[in-house]
């Protein structure tokens, strides 16, 4: 595991955005996301904050528990890999690569399987 | 990106693999994976390097590009980050986060959709 007391730049503010998230603090992890954020999700491209909380916001509301798997990174890239439970699917991981510029989050690349999120829908 | 020259075991380790694989050589990105390698996919846990043959081995088959987003590790772990196009589906990311022990992947926590490829098989 990477999280030292001297993290590079993009791997501490990854570090801060899934702690604040994971402990359902999603408005401080939304502080850092950029206004401008291009997320790459599995249903497509997801342009700017706003859309962008849409997207997240339900996933964090529902999440049970979190775990952290892998977190690497440097001054301008990290990658998160991370379990989860959410109310509608166990066993549900997922991987974030982040690129930060200025202390937040500009690109997004999010891998998570929407199968059982699909299946558990109906 | 993280492919220096020294870069760190595991990291070499998934770089070799990833290389191979995406060069169509499976074969000999086979020859880094564990005869007791415990692989966690989407559809469940996959255990012996037989089983992750008949695993890996058809999407393989069914690569039409693939392009690395990210890796980085250090010398038990690594990230890696893909975007691919398959036969099936274009626009296939995914994510494997692998440990290594004497060269080789012993286990791997694997991420995908599994969505558009269930789709596209009707």
């Amino acid at each position: 595991m990477t999280t030292t007391t001297s993290a590079p730049a993009a791997v501490a503010v990854a570090q801060a955005y899934f702690q604040a998230w994971s402990a359902h603090d999603f408005e401080s992890a939304m502080q850092l996301v950029d206004p401008h954020i291009v997320c790459l999700a599995p249903a497509g491209r997801i342009e700017g904050s706003d859309a962008f909380r849409a997207f997240m916001g339900p996933f964090v509301d529902s999440l049970e528990r979190t775990a952290l798997v892998a977190r690497y990174g440097d001054d301008s890239s990290a990658v998160t890999v991370y379990d989860t439970d959410t109310r509608l699917v166990h066993d549900a991981p997922g991987a974030e690569c982040v690129r930060v510029r200025d202390g937040r989050i500009v690109w997004m690349r999010i891998i998570f399987d929407r199968l059982p999120f699909r299946d558990a829908a109906g």
